[in-house]
This record gives structure tokens, C-alpha cells and sequence, in this order.
């Protein structure tokens, strides 16, 4: 490998390491999910911190992190001789498969069929002050607060949702009304897409406009840099619900983002496990 | 005229009466709106008396009434010898005209094309606790309060209203949503039908049961039967927005007294001013 190269790499990855604080155990979340999300799959020690440590993380903050996620119940380890590997436990590996459609999605689907649910007042203080009789209006709150708690609703004021997908029944106690258009005004959009995201956005967008991968780029390379733009895509991804662009600030770079996200994956073509633990050392 | 028919005509105008109070001067209104709202029309004291006096109003009470109304800029009167005439003003028409076509509205115009205005949140109090500060909240909350002034909006809650019709442009403020669906639950229902205008109409509608005028019935009890007939409508038809079914309490009988309404309009046919003025005196 050439200076020329090292140096491109070693820019690239300082452009996406500059973004945020990186954790080392999301980190690795991120890189198990990309890589090795498969039953069966597993990365060698050696092959995780040759991903890793590139990113400025020393060997030890790996193990730290290795540690709380076999706590936590995300990972488990075996050693076999001085070699150590590691995998996605059940749950780890549900988990990752429960946010990889939305991390993944090239062309979300964008809900289209729209419903407002409407209670008869706001009870002004949340769900506390509730009178605990039950009455109509409590009773539309309630309604509307369990509403809240299922991913397809967002919520518009302390009295309003607005869901896609089918329309439920038996929600007597709100108003329910069937949207075929709609119209987000700025306060929503600021809500939905608040500024710190809209900038995180637009910060990830300017690293990865930086980064075009050369032809001789190792395995362990790719995975390095495949992992921080996932990881970084995933923090941005995950915190937005896929909505059409009526919804977008003004200055959401979020689509944007997107496909530059895909694009460079394409071009850093994910390596097999194989690939990873036979590349090569990294002069 | 026989005494059954006589005792017919006595009958039905005490089912009329026994809803509520009358009050002469609207009543009046109602008898003008009836039989005499196109310009030129009039009628003569004598017959306004006789129309009015068998549903137990005094000729003073008669008086005062018109003088109120001769005060209020509704009527306007006039002495030939020691007759009198007696009709409505350019403004007395065209009040009466403007809520003609709600009272006479046979098969109305339900609206079926419906669109929510949505603020961001309700300030809690009404619009006296505004800030005066014109931040983004209260503008919006003042952009929904003007439209609530418009007869084609519904308020739902603080920060809530439907409308129908054509959606306004430039409410930037509001979450603006075209609705192709809806469901109105009770306490919505109850809200724009309270208790006593859906036992008002029950009242009328069991009153209006009663009656099946005869065939020999004179244009003058005509007229009083009108009369009381449109007075009583019209103090249920005004005061509850056009809706289709669904914002009907099930208990509402609306639209079945405005059925009976016109039936018995139709087998009452109005009279000409000229046909009341020659109608022969009730024995």
C-alpha cells in the first residue's frame, strides 16, 4: 500500500471520526450488524480490533466494551488457544435485525395514508394529572397516549396524533379522521426533525462527500470505513421517522445523505468473514 | 265551521304552544318571514291579529311587539283611516332572507368535503392570556380562532377545528389536513346537538305527530299554523350546523321533523296576503 493511499484512508476516517463521540460498544453494534448479523457468524479478535483500532480506539477500550455487551446479553465470546471470537448472542442478533430495514432502507416507503386521532381536550398537565374517574375526556387521552406508544404515530399537540397504515376501530372516545392530504407547517417539521439533527445531518453529508475509495482498498479497510458510515447513517436513521418530503425542513439533508450512504456502500463492497481474517496486515 | 274542526284547530295550536314560551316579536319575525318577506309585500293590523291572537297573545301584547320591532329597525307601519299596514324594512328583509334558505332547506347540502386546522398547542386559558409577544404558538392560535369565526368551521377543541369547503391557503401556522373520512365520537356529537335542542326537536316532532289539518281548514288558521309550524323549526334549524348522519346523536330526530316540517307546509299551502285579508272572520 501506497503513502498516498494510507493517507487517503487515514483522512477519510478522521472525517467521519470528527462527527461525534464515538462509543466503542455502538460502535462494535454497528459493526456486528453490517458484518456478521448472520446465525453462525463470528469475528475473530484479532479481525475486530484490526477494524476498530484504525478509528483511534485502543484494544482495551474494545474489551471494555466486548465486556459490557456479553453483559448486557448482546455478545458472547469463545477462545479456542490464544484466539478469541466473538458473535451476536439471539437477542443481539434480534435486535439488529429488528432496525436493519429502516438503517438499510435505499427508498423507504413513505406512509401515504394518513389518520388523525383527536381527543376532547388536552388534560394540560400529562397523563398525572389524571382524575382517575374515568371520565370521557380521560378517557380520550388515555386512548390517544396508547396510541402514542405504537410506532406509526406521531404525536402533533397533547391532544392530537396523526398514524398511518389501516385506521383502528374501536377508538370511540377520539375523533378519527381519515387524511387525504396534508400540509406540516414549520413548528411540526422543526419537531419531527429537530435543528440538531438537521445539522448532524448535514455534517455526515460533508465527510462522505470527501471520501471516494480507491480501487486497492484491503478488506479490512472497507470494513473499517463501512462500519463508521453505517454507524453514523444508523444514528441519524434511527432518530427520524420515514416521512415524504412535505414533512422535511427546508434544510434536511437527510435524502441527500441517504443516497451518498448507499452509493459509497456499493462502492466499499461488503468482504465475508473469510476475506476479513485472511487480508492482509496493514503496513 | 263545525265545532270538531273548531276544536281540531284549538287543539293542535295547544300542542304548538305548549313547547315554550313564545316571544310575540319573534314570532312576528317568523310570521313575516313566512308570509310576507318580498318587498311590497304587507299586512294589515286586522289580520296580524287574527293569525295571532288564537295562539293566546293579546292584541296589547301584539302592540308592544310590533313597536319593538318598528324600534329595532324590523318594521315599519303605516295609518290609512283607522286601518293599519304593516311590513317588513329593507333590513328586516334581507335579515329574514339570510337565514330563509337554512329554515326552508328541504334536502340540505350536507357538506362532505372536510379538512382539519390543527394549532400547535392550545394556550390553555382562551385568547385573553395571550402573550402579545406574537410568538409561534399564539399565531397559530390566533389564525385558528379567526377561522372559528367563519360559519364553515367546527371548533373540536382548543386547538382544533374542521372545516369544509374549498382549504384555505397561507395558514402556515396550522397543521392544515384534507379529511376523506370521518368519525364523529359522542362527546363531538353532544357538543354541536347538545341535550336540549335533541329534546326540543322530540317535542316538536311529537307535537307536529298530532296534527293533520282538515280540508275545510281557512287561510287564516293557515297562517297560524305556519306560523307556529316555521317559528318553532326555525329555533331548531338555526341552531345546529348542516351535518351529514354521522355527527347525529343516535337520540337525534332532526332530520325527521324536518321532514314532518314540510309535509305538514305542503298540506298547509301559504296563503295570499290577499286571500288572509278576504279570509271570512272565525265564528
Amino acid at each position: 500500500m501506497n503513502s498516498a493511499h494510507s493517507q487517503w484512508f487515514e483522512a477519510s476516517i478522521a472525517q467521519l471520526n470528527d462527527l461525534q463521540n464515538l462509543r466503542v460498544w455502538s460502535i462494535i453494534v454497528s459493526l456486528f450488524g453490517d458484518l456478521a448479523q448472520r446465525p453462525g457468524d463470528q469475528i475473530s479478535g484479532t479481525t475486530l480490533t484490526r477494524i476498530i483500532t484504525p478509528m483511534g480506539i485502543k484494544p482495551e477500550a474494545i474489551r471494555v466494551a466486548l465486556h459490557r455487551l456479553r453483559k448486557d446479553g448482546w455478545i458472547e465470546s469463545e477462545r479456542s488457544g490464544r484466539a478469541s471470537v466473538h458473535y451476536l448472542t439471539g437477542f443481539g442478533r434480534s435486535q439488529s435485525a429488528a432496525v436493519t430495514p429502516r438503517i438499510y432502507a435505499r427508498n423507504p416507503q413513505v406512509p401515504e395514508s394518513w389518520h388523525l386521532l383527536v381527543a376532547e381536550e388536552g388534560n394540560g398537565q400529562g397523563s398525572g394529572r389524571s382524575s382517575g374517574q374515568g371520565n370521557g375526556p380521560d378517557r380520550g387521552q388515555n386512548a390517544l397516549e396508547e396510541a402514542l406508544l405504537l410506532p406509526q404515530y406521531i404525536s402533533i399537540n397533547r391532544s392530537t396524533a396523526l398514524g398511518h397504515g389501516t385506521v383502528p376501530t374501536g377508538l370511540d372516545d377520539l375523533f378519527v379522521a381519515v387524511v387525504s392530504d396534508l400540509d406540516a407547517p414549520r413548528w411540526l417539521q422543526a419537531r419531527l426533525f429537530p435543528d440538531d439533527l438537521v445539522q448532524a445531518c448535514q455534517l455526515l453529508l460533508a465527510a462522505l462527500r470527501t471520501i471516494a475509495p480507491p480501487a486497492d482498498i484491503s478488506a479490512v479497510q472497507i470494513a473499517t470505513l463501512r462500519t463508521l458510515i453505517v454507524h453514523h447513517w444508523r444514528r441519524i436513521a434511527l432518530r427520524h421517522p420515514d416521512l415524504p418530503d412535505r414533512f422535511h425542513p427546508t434544510d434536511w439533508s437527510g435524502e441527500t445523505c441517504r443516497a451518498l450512504v448507499f452509493d459509497l456502500l456499493d462502492r466499499l463492497p461488503k468482504p465475508t468473514l473469510e476475506a476479513l481474517d485472511q487480508s492482509p496486515p496493514t503496513p
